[in-house]
């Protein structure tokens, strides 16, 4: 079976499930975190070089500030439960602005826990705009693009899962994801089964890869 | 009905069809040129207001030179045929190439037919690095992206329709498309069928439009 090397992971749908589960939307979150490891571990277990989560967005901190601080906290725990695993964590966002949680600042350059191996990478208070913005400091005269990214250590990304039926990027890394495979799942992310990651990786190893040739 | 604004169109599957076909892969872009007029022609009924064709890439352009030729001629077709149309025609790709054909030379500006109206762009020997490396020429004060891009006159898409069943940008500009939804189709684009497009806008229509947020 064909694995992709580095898969990124949208987990959608979180506020969804909150109300058909009779909640208020905030509540959803908390409901995440506990699929985000499980899908960490699985990568780990397939020998998946790197994962990226995609956590928050700058445009998603103009939502309701319930939802703010809910969906902040979320991502807190979710990189905290890492640092308990073997594995190299970044942590990728816009520092300068007062959404970007200070407990996460020890994690802006890679760190390796346990015995490394895994590269988790979230983004939190991440903007494609944001992202790119910092090519405008480069040297013309350099071919690449990567290099000169906020995100330049984050590599090129193979296969894009997605929960929650929605069949968009919503910015997720623009230039990492120019050549990947995307895998829509319909159920919510907190509904998140073992079988959806492998139903994903199925679908990959049917693939053909042509990196746009 | 809730109508995009902007439509890009990924027509793949040629050479797949092709093959299907019996025949040489070549000799499949051909019949690839009246889709494209058709759906132009659905578009401009649904009142849509600009639509985009992925015609070939620097990528592209090192395939085995039979094809090279075949899709170039496919593509020079394709744009002479709208000029027969109401229509404001953009070509944009990297013209310092040889692989640029000259006769697209005069549509690099973009170019009003019979009463204008709605845009049509043709992506012809267009690269994604190539389009966002101009941003390193940018002032780094500006706040925006689009701007400063080879593609700064095509603005953001609303939907991106496939065919040929694949799910993937495949480099289809990445600024323009951190919002879009994406349709696919599993048949291959010379067997376009004007349900396609509906079934397109259909799926649409149902989509929530979040822009991030």
């Amino acid at each position: 079976m064909r694995i992709p090397k580095h898969i990124g992971i949208i987990p959608d749908g979180n506020r969804r499930w909150a109300l058909s589960n009779s909640l208020s939307k905030d509540k959803g979150y908390d409901h995440g975190i506990n699929p985000g490891l499980e899908v960490f571990k699985l990568c780990q277990k397939e020998n998946i070089q790197e994962v990226t989560f995609y956590g928050f967005t700058i445009d998603n901190t103009k939502r309701p500030s319930d939802q703010k601080i809910a969906f902040t906290k979320a991502c807190i725990d979710s990189v905290m439960l890492l640092t308990k695993e073997d594995c190299e964590i970044l942590v990728l966002g816009n520092t300068e602005s007062s959404c970007f949680p200070k407990e996460l600042l020890p994690f802006t350059k890679r760190k390796k826990f346990g015995s490394g191996g895994i590269k988790a990478n979230f983004l939190i208070n991440y903007g494609w705009e944001w992202d790119l913005n910092l090519l405008k400091n480069a040297d013309i005269s350099k071919k690449h693009i990567q290099p000169h990214l906020q995100s330049k250590d984050i590599s090129r990304i193979d296969l894009i899962i997605r929960w929650g039926g929605r069949r968009r990027l919503s910015g997720l890394l623009p230039v990492q994801s120019v050549y990947s495979d995307f895998y829509i799942l319909d159920n919510y992310w907190p509904d998140f089964k073992k079988e959806d990651f492998y139903d994903a990786l199925s679908w990959y190893n049917e693939q053909d890869i042509t990196l746009g040739g």
